[in-house]
C-alpha cells in the first residue's frame, strides 16, 4: 500500500537531553544537497505527515526514527505557519526530497525529553546526529532556530507547572544535578543553600542512602523523585493555587 | 486579487464569556444545509486558512468576524488531526461551502476570552449566534465538542499560571464574581471565607471604594486587578516557584 503524504503539513522535533551539567538538543544534517544549500546544514529531526496518521503520530514516528525510543515525553510547542517560513530554495529541496508538490509548508513543533543514557547517545551518533549545547546553537535551517526558542520557553513554563524535570534526570541524581538542570533551563542562577533547603523541605525527594563514588569533592547523596508524595500533594489541591502562583 | 485557500487546514475558536455567574461559549449555526446535515446544527466559529495568512491571523479573522472585537485574548488549544475527524458528509459540506477539494481537514483549535458587555452580546445575537452555558452544551458538529473540552482544560491550566481571569471579568468586580469564575472554570467548589481571605492577602486586588447598588443583600465592594503589584511580584521570581507549585 502506498501511503500518500499530506503535502502541506510537517512536524519538527526539539529533543532535549541533559548530561548532568548542560542542556543539549539533538541535531541532524540535511543529508541531500540542493542547488545553493549545503548537505551539512544543521536541522531539527522532522518529517511530512502521512495521510493516514495524526500529527502526534507523525511526531512519535520522527522521534522513534531519530532516537530509537518509543515511550518518551513529547509535547506540542506550537504551529509555525508564516507563509514565507520556507525559502524558495528550501521549498524546492523539500519537494525534491519528498517527491511532493506544495506551495507552502506549515510545521508543528514538538519538544521531547530524554534521559541521556549511553545507549541513546551511541544510537544517535551512529546515525550521524549530534547533541549540541543549547547555548552553542547559532544557526539552524529554515525557522528551526525559532522553533527551538519556542520549545525552550515551553519547557521553562512546563517545568514550573509539573515535575517533568525528572524525565531529563537519571533515576538517581544529586541535588546539584537537579539545580544545574533548573539553572540551564530557566537561565536563573540559584543560591545553592536556598535551593537545597527548599527542595528538601518540599518532600518531593527521597534519599536513596547511596553516595557518589570516586569523586574528588565530598561525595553527594543520590536522591529519587518521590512520586507518591507528589501524587498526594496533587490530590490535596484546593483550587486556590493560582493565588500563590500569581503572588510570589 | 483572488486569495487561494489552503484546503487542508482550518481554525475553530472557542470564545469564552462570563456573565458574573456562568461560563458561556459562543456558538453559531452551520447555515448551509447539505444532504443529511441540518443547517441548525450548533458549531464553533471557524474558517479555512487562506494561503497568504498565518494560522493565528486566520483565528483573529474568525474572532473579529464573529465578535466584532479585534484586541482579545487568544490562545492556541491544540491541533486536531485525526484523519477521520470529519465524516464524509461533513467533508462534502466543507468542500461545497468553501468551493475546495480536499480529502482531509486538520483543524487548529483556539480559545478566546471576552468580557460579556451589552455591546458584544447584541452584536453576536444580531448575527444569529448564541451564548450557551458550558454545562448545557451536549452536542456540537464534527469534533467540536472535543475541541471545547480541550479548550476548557487549557483555560483551567492557564488560569492557575497567570491572571487571565481578569480578561473575563468587568474592570470592576466583586469577590463573589471572581470566586464564581474560578468555580465555573475549575469545577472546584471553594469555601467563601477562605477564598476571600487568600485573595485579599495576596495583594492582587485593589479596593475601588465603590459598592454594589440596588441589591437585596448587603452590598459588596467592587475591586480592580492590581496590575502593578502583579508585575512587581513577577520581577521578584527566584526560579524556585516550581517547588511551591509541586508541593501544595
Amino acid at each position: 500500500m502506498t501511503v500518500q503524504m499530506n503535502s502541506g503539513i510537517s512536524v519538527d522535533c526539539v529533543v532535549f537531553g541533559f548530561d548532568g551539567k548542560d542542556l543539549k538538543v539533538l541535531l541532524i544534517k540535511r543529508k541531500y544537497p540542493v542547488e545553493g544549500l549545503s548537505a551539512e546544514d544543521p536541522k531539527l529531526p522532522g518529517a511530512m505527515i502521512l495521510e493516514n496518521e495524526t500529527i502526534p503520530q507523525a511526531a512519535s514516528r520522527v522521534l522513534e526514527e531519530s532516537t530509537g525510543l518509543s515511550q518518551i515525553y513529547l509535547k506540542q510547542v506550537g504551529i509555525f505557519s508564516d507563509p514565507d517560513r520556507v525559502s524558495p530554495e528550501e521549498l524546492d529541496w523539500i519537494c525534491k526530497y519528498h517527491n511532493i508538490k506544495t506551495e507552502r509548508v506549515v510545521t508543528v513543533g514538538y519538544y521531547a525529553l530524554v534521559k541521556l543514557t549511553d545507549r541513546i547517545i551511541s544510537y544517535t551518533l551512529r546515525r550521524g546526529a549530534s547533541w549540541v549545547r543549547v547555548d552553542d546553537i547559532h544557526y539552524l535551517v529554515m525557522d528551526h532556530k525559532k522553533i527551538l526558542a519556542e520549545a525552550l520557553l515551553a519547557l521553562q513554563k512546563e517545568m514550573i507547572l509539573s515535575p517533568i524535570a525528572f524525565e531529563l534526570l537519571p533515576k538517581k541524581f544529586t541535588i546539584s544535578q537537579l539545580q544545574n538542570l533548573f539553572s540551564a533551563v530557566t537561565g536563573i542562577g540559584m543560591d545553592n543553600r536556598n535551593f537545597r533547603k527548599k527542595i528538601l523541605s518540599s518532600g518531593l525527594l527521597k534519599a536513596t542512602g547511596e553516595k557518589e563514588r570516586g569523586v574528588a569533592h565530598k561525595p553527594a547523596m543520590y536522591y529519587e523523585f518521590n512520586r507518591s508524595s507528589y501524587k498526594k500533594a496533587m490530590k490535596e489541591r484546593t483550587g486556590l493555587e493560582f493565588i500563590n502562583n500569581w503572588a510570589y
